[in-house]
């Protein structure tokens, strides 16, 4: 008879390493040592450079850039570890690429989030760590436990620090008028809702404001920034509905084709995003800043690692 | 070498049976033969009462009501059905029931709805149709294909049809405002949301309106009316930024608990639900009106069985 | 490197806490904490109140009276329990519902003792505790690991406590004779059994006695007393062959419909059921009397969660 | 567009070709083209030498005499078949093999029945048609459909026609009473039962016959004889209650062992079993008489391709 | 009662569309219209543009170059066909990208090709046809049936199209002298086999030729060439020992890296490879040779989809 | 709160019970107590005589000899484990049966290989520990770790220990040219490749040796060796080409059919082979010598169950 101990090992895929590091330090730990590659063929090669026979082995990938690499190495680093006999892996997906592809808006089309979920799931992932789904509902496309964590209380700290009088949280579209609303209530904030409309056949397009943000200091929030797109026609109607400052927050910040550049040219004080997608450091000078959701995801690692509930120091969302 | 033919066989479960009757109609069939009882210990029992060998059966039912023994029903018919070697099952559930449990709202719950969905394939259900899901989302919850039908626009021809001016679609909470939108869309109408608040800690909830409703007619638009919990204050919110008449409809009337009495003193013109969830005969007497579905459904039951594609006729939401 | 320990926690569904809570006392713990409530829409909800993270979860649930809520309450807790990390569910059944529908008897039947079987395991569920299943081809329904007990010790040692002479077990049917002569064998007594049969075609159904009863102390043994419907029959049966006193013992009480009336007229000494199924106190005053299986469960769950095997203190039949 | 057809395509392993070629026969069709050969090392190598693509392949085997590898050659079969991209393979288990390892009767056994059934869906089989298996609930153990034959009607058939009067059917042992007890309603006999016990620690185990057999032609009926171990004492025991007459049928044959002598050696008018477990030529001649299913099984398989229900020709235990 | 029909829908991915073209005219059919879109933050969408209900849907791509978007394209657009309930969807796989990484040549390493085969299994894929897979045991990586289809007789055809006398095929390293002996066998030609070895440590390796070529026309085969980087040295040492001409042939041109450079100056006849991976039109001019593999897809999709078994015209390896 | 400890519990099937009892030697414990019969139905029974409940099981079994009772038999017994909940069980294949028919090398042949992994793991296999598979693909073949050893180091150094020069090892034929290439240049060897040729259409076969064998004292290494029907050729071939000694080593040692004759008479000096299949002891006195690989696993197991990695001591292509 011999006793069962448990290791922890942390690894890093290669989208997001730097946010593995900080996790690492919050955990107290070192990266473990793996062999990542792609070869000029494009094949992505992995190999453990340790045992992790019998560990609990967490690996962080960020679905984003080049997702399907991004997607690929996650899966073939589950496949190996799997293999070398691991107790088990937890995939820490600090941005869950095509999330926004998560019901058939059309015929024929694929759900391509439930799709990575099946593919994660037989590759061997037993556990899932996630921050800010794009539908709390993609937590049902697995089978498997999923932590479903939220920057949002990241958020409201960052803004009540600020101090700021007269704040209104603006949902984007009515699609994520919820979400808007949770941080309006931990800001104790009013709530705007932007909808998108077209008049008539042959006019263009307008966003109308739901709600009065006359004299208010607005927070636009949504889950990710993407192209941006539609970012400059919320702040301009707000501006003309009277807001007196416009934040905008995400969690995961994209910032694909032209975001930086419309980013650039858009009347808003600042754009707040979290470190679930990589940002490069040269843009993190201007508008944009960049918040970590490290010391989160450390201790989600560390709770779910440790099976102890420690966890209702957290806020009730905060679902491990 | 002999030809592969085909045989569509309708059958119902106990809940909901004048809507299969009726789309037993429109397809200009009989309902299937099946003996369904329930034990004086409660077990259900189903025997198929001719033969469904090689048949393509579906199966209508309404996972309402007695909700559980619905469910089990349905389950059971699927395994008799299975080891009778139908071709394949398609469960056409009316209103999916649990609908609502689709994520983790707070630690340790289940989500339900997925854990239905995998009963029913493990039950040997091959696809589903169903009508207007809480959320769309569900659709991915399943790995056999759902067509995901919408009533939609059978309430936009029923507005239409009223000719009424000046209309505005609210949503009665920030979770369903997309849908509402929709709707807003389908009418050239306006849209306004409810969102409920708690202006200070010991003050009670408040409804407040976003968006301007004054002289308007208003159409509250939700997925399903339960309890009718918050009608009353809805429409006194609305009533108090001066509407000018107010509209409730729901695909699925459940009317649990005071439902009933809730709506039948509320001040609204009429409460109008579709036929997914049976409303008794006597409760269709006042304000509350029932839109039947059985064409709606009749014709994606048509389609699937004749896998030809005369699709196109429908709205782009019908996914077939 | 940290040791890996185990907790258990044991709940009960809302079926039969007083059985639950016995096996709490008898293993010394409290049963665990968890909301469960249905809405009035008939919709059942769980939520455990406490961590279960990385625990081994014990559910006593007996599938009986609203078997299909019984059932989906396990089913809810199970995926609860699972999506919030649980080492282990273990499904203590005291009472397997839909038990006898565990073959075809006629075609285009189901069995949904293997459906239930299926769900649960779909659901999470690792491992079953059952109590005299109808047939013990039922643990071949799973692929998880069954622990299959039995009340016939029990049952033996009451009525060797009770010193009567010249006894002979009685099977109710042709099915169940190898059980009755278990108990016979347990006790040293006689064997007879009873053989429905027609003489005619419009003649009534008589019941036939096969071996010999006359001036025995007749124990009549089933699995379980649903509606009772053929013990009048069985009793005048025995009567009419000479048996000198008449005991009817069932470890499943199910006693629906007419069963409690039918049980008053009839000409028996006692009829012995145990808890597995709730009996209401006030049925528990005349003829029927219940045995606690507590102890016999407390012990399964213990060396279930203990892994250590103390297990041969037990009949040979139990198997742990 | 093409008119999709089917073909059926009846394939027999190497246990039971006799039967096979009689249920060619009686389909009108010839045997299917298959090398199957054992190499000197004792694998098993199978390859259809015609195409079966699209095919609805039917494999004949009997899980008997060298059974493992009887039931690995059916495998193989399957698997070959699959891979060839048949339609569907049903497997034709004239003789299920293990079927009595249904439970675990004692700790730490397996439950080979089970196992096998999972063996046989992993392999790919589509569909089972078996003869009457040792419990119906083997049915149960499978998710894909049964088709459970049963030869009693043939020998009811096979007694009615010898006219003889006094008829009692006689189970050999308590388990067995509910099979007996079908048998003597089809003959309208009577009924006992014989039960083995050991009236003292110290004494030799007799057979005791529960019931009247005095004047009577017994027909002991079983569903398989084996080493025909408790045949000389059953038949013994009846002889000294007074049974004019003994005869013994089983549907499967096995005479494993010393079955043949002590055959030779009982005191019975004859022993009659199917032809679902090869009888050699030379051991029919004696007591011995072999009865073929062909007919029925032919049936069977006629039934399954065409997917027409003609089948109510039948009597109400074949359940296809 | 209606008749089954079936339609054949070829579609392509968008890394080899000119050989999917190609298939589509040997077939007599247009390929299927499908939005094939990749966004720009990466991700990939795809939508059927027709109906593909009830089709046998044939989807081809090469998992080279982008070989991950490759893959997950592959993926996305076999989940969008199921969804929209294609009767079948075969996955024809002109080069199966990962498939060297086919076992585990280090610790903890993963075996990709299997992990490949479970991610097309997981999506839906129902068949694959494949052609000159690395090793023919990744036909066993899964369950559904695999066509492994061979480009050697091309190649036999197009070197005794040559006339050339006195030939030599040359395996490149000694895990693939197999197939060079299959083709040696199909040109009546002479076998040699390359084998790097290190004579001592401090020494560089070199290339042993084992076998005689002296005089000989060398055809060096292998099934892919990537990176070129051992073709200069397996040349040299061929030339070395006196072969009169050298000419290289690989199913699948990968050419990554300095592939073309490398090429360019190696002292060979030509380079032959099929179009399974394409080659730009600006590379085709020099020593590099193409031959069309789409005659013989074309043969196996349709052979696959009417279910005919023409198909002994073909290679015994040809294994429809 | 308790602490998880596990056991280790090593069972032998009946193949090979002396190499089992070797390893459990090497690891200081004695082997299990399991009850296995062979009926005279030819059905095998396994019963475990002591709790594994919660135990880490491993069950050592040569596929070998009579191979489908040995399957069998392994599958039984790991059916029984994992109802008796043991905590894991590894199969510990010392010679994997079937392992040649890892492809389809023809049209409509199974893939046995495949099957057999796939039996394995529905069984309730955890884990694989095998010796030597005939391809390192059947790895893939499995969802569940492989640990997949290899004799080669063994046999390199009983080579070395004999301190021959001029070595030369010789691959039989051209599939094997690999693993013979990795055993000489653990040697420091030469390498030679037999290839089998048929000159022209009538003229029987002949085996040539492809590389320079003259005055080479020659090691012929195989992974098994089967009927030796090419051993006399092989010999003969090289003989003639001027070897000077003629020494064969294969892991394992079938010896089917006329193998012993034909060894008997070949003109080699020694033909050594593992002890992973049983050789009788009879037939270890002449040319033939048996090599134990019982430390080999006994390594393997402990580090597989202690979860350490002491495992870096081992040859790299040890795969732990």
């Amino acid at each position: 008879m011999t006793e069962v101990t448990k290791n922890l090992k942390l690894y890093t895929g290669r989208i997001n390493p730097d946010l593995a590091e900080k996790i690492a330090q919050h955990l107290g730990v070192s990266l473990g040592n793996i062999k990542l590659t792609t070869f000029s063929n494009g094949e992505i090669y992995a190999r453990y450079l340790e045992s992790v026979r019998g560990s609990d082995v967490f690996i962080v990938q960020s679905i984003s850039g080049a997702l399907n690499e991004a997607l690929m190495e996650l899966l073939i680093m589950t496949d190996a570890a799997k293999r070398a006999s691991a107790r088990s892996v937890t995939a820490v997906i600090t941005h869950y690429g095509y999330s926004r592809q998560d019901k058939k808006s059309a015929s024929r089309e694929p759900i391509t989030a439930k799709l990575v979920a099946n593919l994660l799931t037989v590759a061997g992932v037993d556990r899932i760590i996630a921050v800010d789904l794009h539908q709390g509902q993609i937590q049902g496309f697995f089978d498997i436990p999923v932590n479903h964590l939220t920057a949002l209380p990241i958020f409201a700290d960052y803004f009540l620090a600020k101090g700021i009088e007269n704040l209104c949280v603006v949902s984007p579209d009515v699609g994520r008028a919820k979400a808007a609303k949770k941080l309006a209530d931990m800001l104790g904030a009013d709530l705007a809702i932007l909808a998108k409309a077209r008049p008539d056949h042959n006019v263009a397009e307008v966003t109308n404001v739901i709600g009065n943000v006359e004299g208010k200091a607005c927070i636009i929030n949504d889950d990710m920034i993407d192209t941006a797109g539609s970012i400059d026609a919320a702040v301009k109607a707000l501006r003309a509905q009277g807001a007196t400052a416009i934040f905008i927050c995400a969690t995961h910040g994209l910032f694909s084709g032209p975001a930086y550049e419309r980013i650039a040219n858009v009347e808003a004080e600042e754009v707040i995003v979290c470190d679930t997608v990589p940002v490069p450091q040269e843009q993190q000078t201007g508008k944009i800043k960049v918040i970590t959701v490290a010391p989160l995801l450390a201790k989600a690692v560390s709770n779910v690692f440790l099976e102890a509930s420690v966890s209702e120091l957290f806020d009730p969302d905060f679902q491990l």
